[in-house]
């Protein structure tokens, strides 16, 4: 990832904060000049993620705060470590304060919850995948937390992949030809990835891609099936269909996966779980800047 | 609020998803020029804010789409109400459906919770108070949805009211001559609220008001005390030692606070309750987008 | 595609040739208030693309003007054929005219020779496909030019698709391990091509993908191999092997492609066929803007 | 030229081709870290244009990238010539090489091209033209790589000198009282340049600045004739009327004008020879980034 | 002039003064949805300029505002009269009001004095000009305000012309060289302007455009000299100078011009006069928006 | 304040002079590779201020500019002061200069005027305060320069505090009413100011406030009164009755104050005077930037 991708959103960021004014508290309290040193310190467990943008992020309010990570991305680390040294201006200082805590508390929320699940997951050659549930202006955050936190990769966006769900088909036509006629026009280079609720639809999407591989045997058909909201027997039912499929179909689940029933739901053999949760619904890691007074 | 204030945001958070290609479900499945209807479906019961951005949201898409909004903007509802009818292409409803449900769902939250905390106030004139600790780039909504859910306004950014933290104690020297060149620094148009832990420094901080009154009669002097971590006991001595004071100095406690000690907090007096979390530890509220199709 | 994708370009455009002060001819000819009518009109034969965008960049000048097209986006036409009907303020017509014809006369060169070559592959199922060789800044508008024209879909940027080339390989190490890591991180939704230029690297590629297929059943492995720079008769080799691979990977033959050599590339039974100079060599097709005086 | 003129269309053509998401090659194979050194290198002989900006681009990407420059703007180079070499982080290179060779390749073919007909000029007096038949976006670029190759100084927008054609002499109404009111309205500052066809509307164009420059001495009344679309045989004939007119109005031939006729043309005794093909219907030099790998 | 040449700017003064959160005011007195009407009312005669930027600054706040204006740009008006009739919401017309007058009050000054200064040129053909002294971020506005008060145009920026005073002939070298090479390399498009402060600069660049003259007969060589702090005598010699100058330069005076010593510099004969102080030293017109109250 | 606060701002001023093109003087004389030296030196006395944007100006021209600064902001200095020294490439210095001095010579006139004003005043305890009355788009600066100047604080913008005008409470209806529900719904961190223009008016909010603080103890009421257009005698007579009121409201003068009767109106007592003309209507110091050639 390069600066050039996140830094307009960094300035807007901290624009948001300092209004047009700017930070009212440090011009009359006259800290002009004055130097300080603070240090990113966690008041709970957690694992590490997002650390790599403080500095870009503190150096657009001043090219002279110096940061030091003392963890690597993805680490684990206890109640009251120091994560970070950060050096420069105190004006800088308070000035990037709150929007870095508000940034990182998300993303370590967001590391930490994926990294327990992916353990949970120990065992199972399932993997955990994050949505484009993510929160507007946070996408590459929320995605790269996720990441960080031992997740695999789902769709970045609507030009990342195409994913038929039934409104598409409602609005479309009929399925079959749909979906030959997505798979002619979209070529060789996007992944299809087709929704189905129960195992009727299943079946009716196999056969549908068992008659394209007949009349178009060069091409990759069908990619993934999303099963949505299926219980594990079905899931299981579904997984075993899709391995007497002639190619490889790769299987997601969706819908009312919590951190109590992943197992039971990997154990049904499904390729990836995927869970809107992990970004929408975050629990932030407490994360304090913990100024460093001589 | 003017759309000028927001627009750009919005066709940011859209382009975060659509990326430089675009929906490539719609246009490989040949949506063009079909026209559809969706309603926004709330899934569990909660409180309204943020439809008003709906409309802008899908007109930046299509300026033939259109919203008809069938509940206001603070009501309740019940799972399975439909909150907003929306019309228009479907390359449209579909191109900004994420973005939309994503932004909603947060916002819904906060004021969801919110409206259940003031709830909880009733009987004390104790107001609550959302902070700073909102998600990078969604402070403007962030703040709409708790005031929209019956919170009280505090800060919204670092330009808003002189904030004297101990970090800023320790930076700038003695609090007493801090305090008075703030105060003359920042004329009469900047509220100073300052930061203590214990009474003790309370204390200190009421002495040092009550010297610049003293000498700075035609002041506002200190404006609010910002009660940090104080045990509800603490609380009611601050604010019986505030009650005291020659001149109106209110009262924010802060720290430690949640829904169950809530009315304890409140029934010590104190003027105003800030919780970081309802704006950094956010339950989303499920909607849906649900297609109409005939 | 939505207005919002490329609104900002539109207006960057026309200020280009506006300047800050802005088209001084129409100023100090006092053509404020006259209102005018022009027809786009072809002053040779070939494809209509990009006709879609005349009406936004006009009215993006002036919300009065108004377009009327006459052809469809993708049809044929002769010289001196009239394209599209455009009337407005005079002043707009006048401020737009170079932009549009700068734009439409390349998105016109490119459908016509990209129509020209794909009609040049009847027969065979063989694919055309254009390249990120577009122009800094026209990447939507000659890959939608492209299609238009009826080419196949490649990648849309460095995010679309993974694309391993020797210069990957020699700063990365071992093939085989890059193969599968990269396919291990990458997850199901991302395409993995691969680069060769002799049939050696071809075989080093399929075993490499079949051990993949072996340790790693359930998932895709290579999906596409880019044959670059082979002469028919490698190619009708290689296309035999991947035929006889035990999964489909498709073929896409790139270098030194011409219109006179394209069928016989076509006839080794290569997927797709990738061409550069579809959008880096561009004959744009003439075009003027008639103003209709009576 | 400044960087500032320049910064954001490079920032905008980088994130273009990275999408939101970024170079998922890079990504995938744990290019993170990785040092590299690569040289442009031509694939064909040609002259030199745009190099200047391959550090500005690079450094956006990463500020440690280094570009050593081997050539000068504006000089010959072989095929197989090593141009310019470029060190530094793996991602960064593989980041811009593809925006860079797209940029380059353009602006060098032409340079290539305009030093071409422009040596083909030695001997006249006659000096070449581009015109504002530049890509969008690209005008900036396209002048630049023209005025290296040896071009004169043609209008760079609409805000630039006054271009009376026959448009807008159709709707504004009599000739010779808009030249003059053009020429008050205009003041000192600005060139005024006339279309026209044939002698006729030379004459008559010559016989306005005539009554103008008795009614209004102190201007410059026309100061350039545009002669579109004339025979060398008109030409001659209009070069010899402007020589006896008694002020100095320059001669610039349009139309129909290619590398065959150049000379012909030229020998008419016309002042400048403006060619939209010089930027219109460019042919790209071939250039690639070979990576240096030891 | 096209609303895309300032949209963004008008966007940028509003969102200025709004911060982020709005007007406050509007917001706490529960002013939503409270239609309004109001004038824009002269409390002081002047000259009208930049009224129609009213409009569209309005409109990017609430599309529902209204504007009849009812006087023309340029025209005189007495105190008390009432420019301009403003109806829509009531948070709109409150959230624009200082902006617009800001601006309109110094447009209107800048009309209102440069009107004065021409009328006071009557019976001369000298022209009055404005500089480049105009406020950062106000170009646009201020030239134009100067233009409706009847003023002559200048250069809009550095990319207007060429003008070359002592400073850059200290840093280049010898000045008739640098004539020269200047007008070889600016081409036909570009006006040479030359500053002198004494007579025998004067003659200097005479002398050079003489010799110029002899051997680029085909060229415009200089257009333009900047008299510069000459005293009344001195001018009128220059102009004497220019006058049997073979070719016509034009002439400009600026520096220590004032309006009460203006008519005696016209009396010399300059062809323009410019002065700084028309943009950087303005009194405003003092003007309210007073709300229609039934 | 931090440079990401005005950077783009400073960038668009440049881009506003420079156009697309940049500065044709340079580029056409060859000053390409040049270096000079030049510092900006006072025509006439008066005080420094917004010199610290001289160097972030210049650096985004090119970043090999350098600035010693030779007086502190605030400081007072002599006609022929050398203020600034800068140094770097000959086409930087030349395409900042303008732009630099257009906005130096506005801000140092402020702050002399403000200084002066401010002078007048000692021995009274009342402040001088700036207004929202400056020009679009400088906001920033002209309060700025105002505060070096020794003006106090007045409010940034609508977001700032609360300030009642007539207009309000005509669009709102009762203003007893009004003040309570504004003051409520508006929370402890927003000022309120109301204005009134008679003793009548001044009376009536005081009774409005002293109801207010019966009801509502706990808040801080009315914070300020705005005394505009009062005669001394009457400002006087303001003055006492605030003085008798049971709580702090602060007293602001405003309307038809001038340098002349300035020291009168403070004699009333009043806490506060604001002067729109401070801003408004500014007579800026003469400055030039004086090359140094050896």
């Amino acid at each position: 990832m390069f600066e050039v991708q996140y830094r307009r959103i960094l300035e807007q960021w901290l624009l948001e904060d300092l209004g047009v004014e700017g930070d009212v508290t440090s011009k009359h309290l006259g800290l002009g000049g004055v130097e300080a040193a603070a240090s990113i310190v966690a008041r709970e467990p957690g694992v590490v993620a997002g650390l790599k943008f403080v500095e870009p992020l503190f150096k657009i309010l001043d090219s002279a705060c110096k940061v030091e990570t003392r963890v690597e991305e993805g680490s684990d680390f206890e109640s009251g470590a120091s994560l970070l040294l950060l050096t420069g201006p105190a004006t800088a200082l308070l000035g990037g304060e709150r929007t870095a805590l508000n940034l990182l508390s998300r993303m370590f929320g967001i590391a930490t919850r994926v990294n327990y699940l992916v353990n949970q997951l120990e065992g199972f050659s399932t993997r955990l995948l994050p949505t484009r549930k993510t929160l507007p202006g946070l996408r590459l955050f929320d995605k790269y937390a996720a990441e960080v936190g031992g997740a695999s990769r789902h769709r970045y966006g609507l030009n990342d992949a195409i994913m038929i769900k039934d409104n598409h088909v409602a609005l479309s036509g009929q399925f079959d030809s749909i979906l030959e006629s997505a798979r002619e026009s979209a070529g060789h280079m996007l992944i299809i990835e087709v929704e189905c609720d129960t195992l009727e639809q299943l079946k009716h999407i196999l056969a549908a891609d068992r008659s394209m591989l007949k009349r178009m045997p060069r091409t990759r058909g069908v990619d993934v099936v999303l099963l949505d909201n299926m219980r594990p027997g079905e899931l299981a039912e579904a997984v075993s269909l899709l391995k007497s499929h002639p190619r490889v179909i790769l299987s997601e689940a969706s819908g009312g996966i919590r951190g109590d029933n992943l197992r039971e739901i990997a154990s049904t053999g499904v390729d990836f779980i995927s869970m809107g949760a992990l970004t929408h619904s975050v629990t932030p890691i407490d994360l304090g800047l913990d100024f460093l007074v001589s």
